[in-house]
């Protein structure tokens, strides 16, 4: 049997002028996109009770950039790569060096940049919250390297997760805190280039079970704003409570000129790491609808940062990966497919279920065809996964690697 | 621009095919589907901060399935309607006499019957699990009634919820509540006729908040297998806490037969009583992907029925009922179209890639055009929301009625 | 067999004078402690499934008043009642003209002026976020009025809750929706006098199931940091997801000076609006132990209104308002019985053992005997609830005011 | 100061005589009860995002019963230890061989035997819901060697928790592997001594995200019901949704004959391991409620196996688990302190605030005073947590041990 995409295609593109969408402009948008892939999505990753290795899992920052460019050949929508400075440098800017090369030569380049302030054993009791002035010290330190990294690699984001929080009533002064954590910004901040931009992630629990620091999106945005016009906020989509409306949330910041960027994936409980659009394909959708109406008309919003961060043990990291493009891709593509005249009428005229119709029926639209055409049109296989599956790079990476020992969650 | 759904209904049957699918058994078990409709449905609801009531809504109980046999006649699967025996046989056996004529002269009939022992006074401290033995046996002999009414009108189903629970540490007995509700359902259990089935609903919170006493599916299961095989567990999608895995209870109880009802509608955070589907539209397909599953390959599991349990405050009662019927048999013809034999050879590779490939492929599919087709084979309009809208009934009743004082939640 | 409450006082001073701790103070801080009632608190309240009516429940504002002169008179801390304006001023200002004196002639005063801009039906669609610019007017001229009657009352507390928000994806326009909102809070906020403060509430469902236009506490501290310095945030203990570290939320907003005031109650599972404490009466604790370290170092964070919101559906009325007091004094007191410079040593040191066993230890302090000889010393029963029980006055008011219709959530 | 607790003491008899309630009877439960620790519990444990390791962690199974044995030391309750065949036992049965003499000349002995089912590579897709009859096989072997292992070392307790689930839609067949655990689980049932009980534990999630095969209680429970009358239901304070009435689900378990133990700890969010009574001790209180009620009046109930489940990452290890006794004591203790007779007038009389109020003066009883005069009568030190800290032990093997590498959780 044929695969009947083209003329699906054909009947979609006048189906969807029927909605007023002009699917030339859907296509361009598709291909302008840009979506990062992390450096520690293609290694090891794991549970509290285990790592569980895969053989292919990357373990040098080569290999990692390697992985990531496969990737974005396949997709040809993931230039870039997000790095962990701990992980991915672990001599600090003497790695740093011969991989903005490296990469390139690959056909990608390094993204955000990562500090990371959790892992050693002296952020046990928090890294900028630490009661410690040696340890908030020490944290800041790794920022300000950070920073020298970016500006080496030619990166203008730093990505910022603080794992600080407690685990008991008492532990900690929240207040005391919350003082030693914004100066700790501040110096950070002040470092930064004039270009480069802060990001400031927020989270209510794990590894902190009774309060974190950075708790909710509030939060973050008040820090944010204490620091200065460079400083924005990053919306990990499984830093939430089940239920909360996160496309909400997406579109008040936005309002306010302050979402820097996502990291994208999916939760069903917790902060689960799931392939984004896995549990609740329809939420990655409203969210998109959110995007695309602020691109639609734009305000001084700064430029959002579309990352990726999932950690899969259970499927093959990069399959995972160019899977985790196509949804996203798949929900831009829906969202582009809202008949706007239609449902503005109808919030108007207060008909909701007319106005609930027009998105559930651009969710229900098959965009495969869509994609695919315009997958073509870039010059790309119209199905990624089976391209690369059929490359045989998979295959020949997990012999050559084997099960191994790295660096990061699955160490 | 035309509808060009039957050129789109071609493309897709042959990719059906593709898959595995018959398209036109698909088509059979879409005709055969049956979803009963609420007569509470069709009256005036409310929050707990008003009741917030629409012109159109129905009052008596001929109203209510005056309503209901529209939404049978546009859509053609809907032909039983559930009454609420408080609501709409306020009078009894009395009542019920006349009415199994008069729906069968709208084309629909009774369906299940719900006894009411939560809305009177009486009940404010529990009904079944009153620590006053006067109130433990209104709650039964009402439940009787109910009985003699279901058999009067031909109803084979007895769908109980019970509110009781306590809001304060303290407040009850937990055991002596469970001894009271297990005493009362075998009381009415043995007076149930042989082809009559019992359906036990539970409910973790609300109007109770400190603890209910059927809270939980377990907990229903206990209850009905202490009363015998004709007890079964009713699902309501509302009813769980949010994240919990609903079609994996599902699964679980049709394994163990006792699988004998679904109060379908949708929840972003409690019992919210919102269209089924509108929320989380994947969460019903993987539902129905249970309920396919069992069609395909029968155990000892009781008929399920289906029933809608929807309160609308914004939507206009019949157009919300027509969506909640496209919406379920959407979810229903996608869980379809998943190619078994591809998820099969996955799940046994543990290729989980593929194998929620097959889930998302089959969600994905646009299976509009299939169902206008098989409306059109069935006799009907293909877009059954348009064609009632077009037909001037609401317009007309919400004329003649009015806003009005009724009996039931938006009272 | 004798209270030795006496006895038990003596050596409760000597063992909080080793943990540092002035039962002096304390005493006087708990006799300067002010708990607001509300007038809505004393009459009938329901469920989304009926109104549970009780015998004894105020229906006029006059009523109202009486029943929280009551609680007043037995606990010496809650002289003030806030007031909802259409339930208590149906005719606005001309009602509360003669109320004034009234309320002093019992003893209390008005307090929190509550408008209400979500029960009539105009408000189906929302109030400040409704698409008709008439309603929107509607919803600012009532607290345009409302800030007259309170400037008539002496009451410099506008205290907002906005029902607003939305069912369904696409029924509205998050951005345009928060525009709205901004410019009617920024309206009213411009007509205040100088000294009247804007509280702005936050909750994230219910009665809008989707989403809701004030969601968390970063919505309300934006909205009222873009109207100017006398709008603040209002934390109702039940507007959260469940496990959200609320201590954390107040600790912060009184770190940035916008903490207005609370409204008591507590929670299982949503808004549950149970008796302050009953559920989980450590979280309480915690809660005032961020207030007792904000007193003992205050910041300018404004004057913080201390208010009950609570709905009663099993409980007799003032017997429950009576108990929440007793609560929130006990929680308070607790909180003053922490030793802060074990407390404070153990935090720098990392001793999480201990730091959290400081937090126990005063949590586990029977305070009883504290609190009944600061009652005695105020002039009063020191076990209030039994001398208001033994007074007659509930089961005088409930023969002779029966079970009646009245205006509210109970109506 | 000195401490007064013996005139305390004498106060609180005299107090409690007035409830009902005999303090030598009270004291006697005490000195009775009996919580069992666990061996990973001295162990390093740690968090998704590192180990967090402590110089003083226990390594070898002979340092955790040494760890284990000061426990018992101090508190006179804790005289049995928990073992995890995987990480206690590498070598199995040979390894048991001189463990049971060691333990015993240390005053303690081995309790529950937990097979380890989830660590191994083999067991990513699950172990006996694997696919692979292989893999279901190898865990089904582990558990009948951990029983020889259990009747080697006199222990008739065989407590079983599988991590099996999966991450997304489609990854696996409900009902398959339903059949696969129910199988599996006969044949260990099969393969127990006549006096061995089996304890099957449920999770919602972690480390499987969209589905676990032992989701609830309710399933635990059906499982059991299909092994047989020595198969039980085991409650892990942590496994539940936030606000799911655990006390409630206790006494069911109870009722229906079936609860056969307790892992303690508390949570806030999800599965947090933290101190039991950290984040609710009402909650505690309010289980041994059920617990007291329980002993008060038994059924057929098996014996109840109370044991403790956490893992600290910023306590050190033994001081945690002595604080972890202290708080069961004193949940235990308040829970004796009910006044029974008033609370069931209560109760009959839908008295709801003094219902509450004799739960509420139960828990705010100061038992402190009680225990330390029990624990005196022991033999032991009042103040266990001070007696241990001032022994020198941990100071000591902290010294000797240092950091190293083990087995387990923070390996």
């Amino acid at each position: 049997m044929a695969d009947n995409y083209k003329a699906e295609y054909a009947l979609l593109a006048d189906k969807l002028a029927g909605r007023g969408v002009d699917v030339n402009k859907v296509k361009a948008r598709l291909k302008a996109q840009r979506i990062e892939t992390p450096s520690w999505g293609f290694a090891d990753s794991g549970t509290r009770f285990g790592p569980y290795k895969q053989p292919g899992s990357a373990v040098t920052i080569e290999e990692k950039i390697a992985d990531a460019a496969q990737v974005h050949k396949f997709t040809g929508v993931a230039p870039t790569v997000a790095v962990h400075v701990l992980w991915d440098f672990p001599n600090g800017l003497a790695d740093a060096d011969a991989l903005s090369d490296y990469a390139k030569s690959l056909g990608v380049a390094i993204g955000a940049i990562n500090p990371n302030v959790f892992q050693d054993r002296e952020y046990a009791f928090g890294s900028i919250t630490n009661e410690d002035p040696a340890v908030r010290k020490m944290a800041v330190d790794h920022m300000l390297d950070s920073i020298e990294i970016g500006k080496k690699l030619g990166s203008n984001v730093l990505s910022l997760w603080f794992a600080d929080g407690t685990d008991y009533p008492g532990q900690g002064d929240f207040r005391r805190r919350k003082a030693y954590a914004q100066e700790a910004l501040k110096t950070v901040y002040n470092a930064m280039p004039a270009d480069m931009r802060m990001l400031i992630e927020y989270k209510p629990f794990e590894p902190a079970f009774y309060h974190t620091d950075f708790a909710d999106w509030g939060m973050s945005y008040v820090f944010a704003r204490n620091c200065g016009p460079n400083a924005h906020v990053l919306v990990d989509l499984g830093h939430h409570f089940t239920g909360q409306n996160i496309e909400h949330i997406v579109s008040f910041l936005i309002d306010e000129e302050r979402l820097g960027g996502f990291h994208f994936n999916n939760h069903k409980y917790a902060d689960d790491d799931l392939t984004v659009g896995s549990i609740n394909p329809y939420e990655l959708f409203l969210i998109y609808n959110e995007l695309v109406k602020a691109e639609d008309a734009p305000n001084a919003n700064p430029p959002i940062a579309y990352m990726v961060d999932q950690a899969h043990v259970t499927k093959d990291k990069i399959d995972a990966m160019i899977q985790t493009i196509m949804h996203i891709q798949s929900a831009y593509a829906k969202a582009m497919c809202i008949d706007r005249k239609k449902l503005h009428d109808a919030q108007l005229a207060k008909d909701v279920v007319t106005a609930e119709t027009c998105m559930q029926e651009a969710f229900n639209t098959d965009v495969e065809p869509l994609l695919k055409v315009t997958r073509e049109e870039m010059g790309l296989d119209p199905d990624p996964l089976r391209a690369f599956r059929a490359s045989g790079y998979w295959k020949k990476v997990s012999e050559e690697r084997g099960f191994r020992a790295g660096a990061g969650l699955g160490a």
